[in-house]
Parts: structure tokens; sequence; C-alpha cells
């Protein structure tokens, strides 16, 4: 059916089949990729390895003018982002606003002589900040030295090739994780939504609080977070019509510049209701001496001077804790944010690659050298924000450059405008969250789940619920081992299928074929399956292993167990098409005279022809119970 | 080349393939035979499973004079073997020796009603007992209590089916295991056998304190202790000599008796060793009044009354232990002992099938019921032993109804003969478990295991290593997840055969054909591959899906990505043979007029004719950096 194919190049190293081993094996690709790379990099060590380590040797050169006005807007857009978003994420870590402006600047810098993806403006997420506000409780020096670390860690990731690991995070148990976060980040912004307190840990728990203190609620900062959020909402979907799309003419130029003006209002929705805010802020405490809703207060003014990341840190009740204790304090968490902050990173990465391929090591160099940097500025951990790279790709970003224009903008609101940061309301910044983070609940992948493979609805929904009940470290582990133990079953449970066929010359023989690799914790099951289909009829029994591409030495003695037991009892045993690779591993352990390979149909028939086993005497099965 | 073939009824409810998909999807042969099963038990519920819950039923019919003959020969002969072992295995486990006897005779009861595999005499074993000493640290009541809760898991696992976890410890590891076991228990012998004091708990200490005690070692007992070893081994290699086997005619009628008398004595030595310097002892203490060597000691003599195993002890520093604190002391213990003498019992099974199939679930429940009943009897953890297996096969066992003939013995022995046990040199009992303990350390898999599967040692020396080094439990369980990780890599890198080939009307193509399944480890993998091999050129890329006998929703995520990205990059990407179940997946996740496939080869002729993404303009792949 499938015609004998000529081997290309690519298929490198391998010599073409022999003739009679019809069945080849196949080509690791990765060591032959690996093998190609060493010769590439003999030929030219410096540059190829220069352009894959620090991209902007690779576009700098092509830098021209179109480039930069894209790259101009893209950075001033997601500057008008970003600004408001720090702000905001800094209150979900539970730290002072000014540290998400810390982390808004240097980071982006490093970013576009590192960085790999054009859209991705490193900063604050939503995602870190809440694990922030998990692993370090608040406590400032403990979430810069967070930072600092986990950058560390990221660039050893980076550096052993761990990348891998993100892919154990299958596409349910993220989405669950993503959804669960989006929830309890919007809960933690009920507090400042009705200005209540709210107590607890879990999500449950501050719901119960939540319904508790909600009498006590204050009347106009919920009134000005509703609005915020219909008016947030309102231009989110303002700035997604497209007028004239349906036309068959196409927009014409009016159109086109009314879309590219509601494009900006969605885009800069943020930056306007912020500032609206903050001006309405500032007016009701210039006219009235006091607002009647809750404001930002003071934020310390000017960019901060670098200074080594804290390694100590006085306790609330007066004990220092040095650094080994806060290391101990961070705990897993040194190992959850990274993996979390990169698992996001490849995500939007891939989601605006362009069909190109992701350099995740490069991608985890360039986010720890990033964390690493902005541990010096006081900032506390991020990465890639799904928000902001929407933004960034929208506004027509072509480089990474574009991080400049972010940075010099983060620079310049910290040394001139934070004193009128103090006016906006805090409700109008959860307003900001709550009317983003809706969006992340992934809602919407449910239904093609079910339609694909209702199983993976398990992990998806178990790692959505039990992020929302048990700490969340532990919620998104337990989602991935039980998507581990999906793959340990597949690889314990091989199919067969089991037919009855007649040679050439009439004799008839039972094909047994098992569809997948036979490794251990397979082998026993596919070992009684054989002795079960085959005591049905004393019949020769064929093992065809044309899908068996790998086998291990467990796989071995149970052949060598099953090949003994099929010749103690006269039946005769086959084994069809079996890999070169496959076969030397069998051939190592069973005895030559019980394990009979052939490759071709006609010569079963000389085999059989030959076999002394296939005696006129017909035995039956044992029974089960001697 | 495989000729097209007809469906057996064997392959059940599956509708034959449509001739357009001619990739057919495998049979879940376990599903099918739970339907054949489920019908079978409408048909005859009652005798079916009583036979198969209660062996005994489907051979005692059958029971005849030549049976029981060699069930009287076996099951003597099995009683002479574990006696002594008996008492020199509850040693090991640091308990009074009348315990290893107490777990001798009940247990061998039960399976004569539940077991499955006739040559299973329960009992003692070396590596319970070590297990044991591990867990319950020589307390009496702890032991007694972990045989009554390890024989509940037992059965526990037995209902719920968990039996299948056995198969995740592969052949390296359990080897791995079993030598580093047999040579803990060979070093904890060492004290008896100089008569010297031995501190530490693990393997190494052992020794260290061996070597710092041996200059008090006395003189006589290791002097008994070595001429019982080597008169021991001297007996092994007599009862295994055939004489005559090699002379053409097959051994003469003397040469038969005269083999079989050897093999008695072979059989036998344990039995011959323990009363011959049971005697001396006697006859040293009876002349001198003293003995040189250290003799047992007084053992309790008579049949235990029944009881319930004890629920609470007073420890030694007179504090109570409740219920709930011995099972925390017991601990991890409760799930390790079960899973290793099932482990060991389900190898011994396999070992003596004679190509039978292995009801591991009848085990589990037979062992379950065995140990629970023991407990009452005052015995602690056992389970089948290889020693005793192979002495109770070689002596012509029919049925597991040999058990009684066991049991009865060592009932017979705590009756009437404790008071002569306490003259045995505990040299010569240390000389029983070293002579025996030494051949389970199986350093003769390590050969073929480097001819079948280098890869293969690193669990199975790890788990060595690690068991030496280590509490022995976490050997075991970090080679089962080195293992484990083997699997999961592999699910994470499949293999590739990429080639150039050109259709009928001499159209090229790349077809690209990984070699397993698609799950959401590889996935990622797999899109980058594909990617890169199709950025080499602009030619039409297939991608060959007959080895990929399953998918998730991962997966066809990944797969909507690709197929977009060829889409936006005008290269035609199709989907050869794709299995329906798969097919499915990837259709509720992918869009149609992206996600292209076919089953015949012909049709990639029309196919290419009608893509009008194949424009005469042939487009360079995008760069890797923008």
């Amino acid at each position: 059916m499938i015609p004998r194919r000529k081997h290309n190049e690519s298929s490198g190293s391998l010599p073409p089949p022999d003739d009679k081993h019809a069945s080849n094996d196949y080509i690791l690709s990765d060591s032959a990729s690996r093998d190609r790379l060493c010769a590439a990099l003999r030929r030219r060590f410096n540059r190829k390895t220069l352009h894959k380590r620090v991209p902007i040797t690779a576009w700098l050169p092509q830098y021209n003018m179109e480039k930069a006005v894209g790259d101009l807007i893209a950075g001033i857009t997601v500057g008008l982002t970003v600004i408001p978003q720090s702000l905001a994420y800094s209150n979900i870590a539970g730290l002072p606003p000014q540290h998400g402006l810390y982390g808004s600047f240097l980071g982006c810098f490093v970013y576009i002589v590192l960085g790999g993806c054009r859209a991705v403006p490193a900063g604050p997420t939503a995602i870190a900040s809440l694990l922030t506000w998990q692993v370090a409780g608040g406590v400032v020096e403990k979430a810069v030295l967070l930072s600092f670390l986990a950058g560390i860690v990221k660039l050893l990731m980076g550096v052993l090739g761990l990348g891998f690991l993100v892919n154990f995070v299958s596409g349910p148990v993220s989405s669950g994780f993503t959804s669960a976060v989006a929830l309890m980040i919007a809960t933690s912004q009920v507090k400042d939504l009705f200005a209540i307190t709210v107590t607890g840990d879990t999500f449950l728990q501050q719901w119960i609080s939540i319904f508790r203190n909600l009498h006590s609620a204050a009347l106009w900062d919920p009134v000005l977070g509703f609005v915020c959020i219909a008016l947030l909402l309102l231009m989110r979907k303002i700035g997604m019509t497209k007028l004239g799309a349906k036309s068959e003419s196409g927009p014409n130029t009016r159109q086109k510049v009314i879309t590219k003006c509601m494009w900006l209002l969605g885009t800069c929705r943020n930056a306007i209701v912020v500032v609206a805010t903050g001006v309405l802020g500032y007016w009701l405490v210039a006219t009235y001496g006091h607002s009647p809703v809750r404001l930002m207060g003071v934020i310390p003014s000017g960019v901060p001077v670098p200074q080594l990341p804290p390694f100590s840190y006085v306790r609330a009740d007066n004990t220092t804790a040095d650094f080994v204790d806060m290391v101990s304090e961070l705990g897993s968490g040194l190992l959850v944010i990274p993996l979390i902050v990169l698992l996001e990173d490849i995500a939007i990465c891939k989601a605006f690659s362009d069909g190109r391929t992701i350099d995740a090591t490069q991608e985890m160099i360039a986010l720890g050298v990033a964390g690493i940097a902005n541990s010096f500025m006081q900032a506390y951990p991020g990465g890639g924000s799904l928000a902001r790279s929407v933004v960034c790709n929208g506004s027509g970003v072509k480089t990474t450059f574009n991080g400049l224009y972010t940075g010099l903008m983060v620079i310049l609101a910290l040394q001139f405008f934070t004193q009128y940061f103090e006016f906006i309301p805090k409700a109008a910044l959860a307003a900001v969250i709550v009317s983003a983070i809706l969006f992340m609940v992934e809602y919407n992948v449910i239904k093609p789940m079910w339609r694909a493979k209702k199983l993976d609805l398990i992990p998806g929904v178990g790692t959505f619920v039990l992020c929302l009940t048990l700490p969340i470290e532990l919620g998104i582990l337990t989602g991935v081992i039980v998507n581990i133990i999906f793959i340990l079953y597949h690889a314990a449970r091989p199919k067969f299928s089991v037919e009855m066929l007649k040679t050439e010359a009439g004799v008839e023989y039972l094909m047994i074929t098992p569809d997948r690799c036979l490794m251990f914790p397979s082998v026993d099951y596919v070992r009684r399956l054989v002795i079960k289909f085959a005591a049905s009829g004393s019949v020769p029994v064929v093992l065809e292993c044309t899908h068996i591409y790998s086998a291990d030495y467990t796989a071995a003695k149970s052949i060598e167990q099953l090949t003994a037991d099929f010749h103690a009892r006269r039946q005769p045993l086959y084994f069809y098409n079996v890999k070169p690779s496959v076969c030397s591993i069998f051939e190592a352990v069973a005895k030559p005279e019980h394990f009979v390979v052939f490759y071709e149909d006609e010569e079963l028939d000389r085999l059989l022809a030959a076999d002394d086993r296939l005696a006129p005497v017909k035995q039956p099965p044992p029974p089960h119970h001697a």
C-alpha cells in the first residue's frame, strides 16, 4: 500500500534498510539534527551561536525606518498598558504599587538584546503576581529575592536544557490552572471593589468572608468600580469592532480611520480609565479636602537606585531572617514560579510565532537574565503577559526594540508622575484587573475538549477545582500527575487486533498485532493476552511486530518466557516484521531456536513446513487450573 | 505487503473498516474480553466465578490417588525445608524464632482453598522478614498487626483490581532490589556467624561495625558456621548433579536411583544441617554442661491459641501505643510489604506457570486472607518463597493440597519438637540463610541486560545501590520512578522518518512519519520538527499517521496550530492514513478547510491539483528571527 521509498539525505546516517528487513527503524531526528548542528558549529561557530543566543545581532543589521516606526508605536501603546497594569498587579502581589513599575523597564531592555519573540514585553503578570503573593506573603525583601533566585533558576533551566519540562503541562491542565488563577485574582480584587476587609487563604474561605463582610461595603467605591468595569468592557468591545469589514469592497478610508481610532480607544482603555479616575480623585481632594472613594496613597517618586537584592530581612516579630531562612521560606515557589512563568511565556510565543519554531532555551535565558536584572531594581517576578502581547502585536510591532520605548515611558512615569498616581482610586485599578482577568477563564475550551477527548476533561476540570481548593502549586502538580498516569496507562495497556488468516499454502494461523511498543508495564499484559488468544486453538501463532517501535529488557525476558512456553506446549510461534533494533534486544535474551523471525509472507509456509512442532497430534490447550 | 485480512470473530464488536479508511483501529482486547466475560457470567455465573475465586472447587473433583501421592511427597519435603527456614527467617525479622513457625501452617491451609498456583507454599520469606524488621523493628505486636493490615491491603488490592501496579516494577528494578536485599540479609547474619555485636542501620554502617568488632569474634561459632556453609553448598551441588544424563542411552536404573537420592540430599540439606548441629549442641551441653557455640535458647512449646492481633502495645519506655500510633509507626510499610510480597509471589507463579496465565487478582486475595489468618496465630508477614517453590515443584507437586502436609508437619514440630530446637547453634541457622541467600544476588542478569538494552542497567544498578544506601522502600521507589521517566521520555520524544517522494504525476512532496502516538508531552516537539523539516523547502508536506494510534486534546490543539501555520504560509499540509479515532479527535478542534486527510496514494495528486496554495510563486521559508 505504501510505496517503497527512497531515503532522503535528511534521514542522514542510517544505511538503507536491508532488503530482508522490510521494517526499517526510525531515525531519531533529535540526534540527527544535533549532528547537523555540530557540523554547522564547526563551520560557523561564532555567527550562528551569536545570532541564536544574542538575537539582537541577527535583526539589528537589517533594522530600518519602517521597522523603527512600527516599534515606536507599539512601544508607546504597550507603555500606556503596562503602567496601569503594574500599579494594579503589585496590589495582587500584596506589595507597594511602585514595585510593579520597578519591574517594567530594565527587564524590557534586557529582552531587547536577548529575547527571541518580538511580541513579549517583559513585566509584571497577573499569574506571577498571585504566585508571588502566595510565596512571599507581601514581604518586599522576599519578593525581590524571589525575582533574583527565580531568574537564576530560569537561567539554569535554559543552560541545562530543561525547557522540555513545560511540555508535561498539557493543554487541559494549563487551561484549568489559568482559569482557576483568573478566578482567584478576581476574588482578590473584591476587597478594593467594595472597600471591605477580606480574610482567608483559599478561594472558598475568601468568598465566605466576602459574603460576611458585604454589609459593611462602602457606597461610592463599588459604584465607581462597576462603572469603570462597564466602561472598560464597552471600550474593549468598541476596540474589537471593524467598520465596513462585511461590505464587499472592503472598508473605505473613512471607515479605516474610524476603525483605527476605535482600536486605539480599546487598546488604551486601561490608561484612559486610570487617568480619568485619577483626575476625578484629584479634583475631589482639591475641592472637598477628602475623597469619598479610597485612593492609592503616596507613591515614592524616582527611578530606584540599583542595589543588590536583599539577602536577609527583619520579620514582623523583629527577628532577622538570613539567606537560608528566606530560601526555605520561599520553598517550592523557587521552582513553581519559573515553570509557570515559562509556561505562560512559551504559550504567548507560540501564539505569535507566525509559524516559526520557538527556541524555549533562549526564552528561558532571556527571562532569567531579565528577572535577575529586575531584582536589582527591587522588582518582583514577572514575565510575558498575554494582554500586553495582544496589544503589542496589534500595534504593528516589528522587533523586540519596542521594549526601549516602553521602558523609557515607565522611567518617565516614575520620575515625573508618581505624585499624581496617589489620586487614582483603588476601585478603578480593581476594575482594570477584573475586566481583563475574566477573559482568562477558559470556559470555551470545554466544548472542543468534550468533542475531541472526554477523558481530557478529568485533568482539566480536576486542576481547576484543585487549584481553587488546595495550595495552587499542589493543584497544578496533581493535574500533571493525573495526566502522566494517562500516559502510563497507555504504555501499560496496548491494544490488539487478532485475526485468523491462511498462508498461501492454505495453513491456518493466528495473527496477533499489538499496536505499540513493548515496555515493562505492558509486557505481562501482552504475554497474558497472547497466551489467552493462542489457547483458543492449537494453530500456529504469528506475532506481528510492525508497530513495536521499541522494547526493553523486561520485554525481552517476557518474550523469552513466551517462546519457551510455546515451545514446551509444541505450538509454533513466529515473529513477523520485527524492527532490527527491537530484534537485537529480543535476541540478546531469548533462545535463538525458540525465537523465529520472518519478514516476507512467503517465508511463513517454509517455516511451517520445516517446523516439527506442527505434529499431526493437535494438543488441546492445558486447563487453566491443574 | 501485508495481505488484506478477514476479521475474525474474536475481534468482536468492531465493524469491518470502511474502505476509504484503510487504517483500522485496534480493538481494546481488555474491553472485548470484559464483554465476553459479562456474557459468560450471565450464562454460568455460579460455576465459573466459583472456580476462579475458590480454585479448590475446580481441582478437587478431579483429585485422584496419583495426585495425592505427588502432593504428599512434596508437602513433606517442603515441611523439612520450611521448619529450619522459619526459625532462621524470624531471626532476620528480629523476632523470637517460634513466630516464624506460627506463620507456616494456617496460611498454607488457606492457600489450599484459595491459591491458584500449586507450587507456592505460603510462609515466611527472606525479603518479607527483612522488611518486617525494618518496619516493625522487632516488636512482636507491631509485626503481627503488620501481618493483619498487610493482609487486608492485599485483599483490598485484589478486590479493587490494583494488581497491575506490580507491572510498574520492571525486570531491572526487581533484580536490583532482590540482589540488594540478599546482600543485606547476608550482612544481617554476620553477627551470628562470628558471634559479634553489629550496630548500624544501613549496609555501609553495618559493615563498618563488622570490621570494627571482628577482633572480638568467637572461635567456634565461625568455624561451625563456615563448615555448615561449605557442607550446604556441597549438598546443593550434589543435589543438582544428574548421573548418566550425558550418556546416549540416558541414565540406567541404578543411576536414576542414585540421582534421586542425591536430589533428596540436596533438597533436605537445610534440615540435615540443622538436625545434625542440633544433635551436636545437645551432646555438647549434655556432656560438658555448656556449649562453646551460641545456641538458640528456649522456644515456647505448642501451637498458639488463636487470638485477635494486638491493637495496642506497651513501648520500651512504658508508654502505651494505641492502634492509631501503631498504624502511623508502620507507615509506608503497610503499602510496601504487600506490594513486594506480591511482586515475589507473582514472579514465582510465572516461573512455575507452565505457560498458563496467572490470575494476579486471585493471588492477592489468597495471600491477603492467608496473611489475615496468620495474624491470628501471631505470625508476621510472609508469602511465597522461591526456594520452597523450587523444592515443591521438584518434588512432583500436583495441586495446592500439598500445603496440608507441610502445615501438619509444622504443627507437629511446634507441639513436640520445640524443646530440641533450643540446642540448634545460631551459627548453623545463619549458615542456612547465607548459603541460600547468596544465590539471590542476580549478577547473571547484567550480561543479557548489557546486550539487550544498556540503558536498562541504570534503573537496575541504580536500584541496587540505592536500596543498599537509602531506606529500602525509597530505593525501590526511586528505581521505579527512574524507569517511569524512561517511559515519559519515550512518550515525549517520538522518532521520525523524513523522505522526499514523488507522486505518480511527478510532484515532489515531503513525507514525515512519526513512529508513535501523539500525546501532550510530545506534541510541541512534533510541531517544531515538522515546521523545521518543512522549512527546508516549499514543497507540499504529508504527515503519515499510520503509527499514530492515539492522540489527545493537546495534540489536537497543536495540529490545529500547525495546519493554521501552514495555511498562513501557503504551504500545503495533508494527513495520510489517519485512524478514525484519531481523526475524530483532530477534527473536533482543527478547522476542516485546513485539516485534509487522504487514505489512497492516488488521492494526493487530485488534492495537489485542486490546492490553490500551490501557486507558481515559491515562497521562501520565513527567516527564524524577524
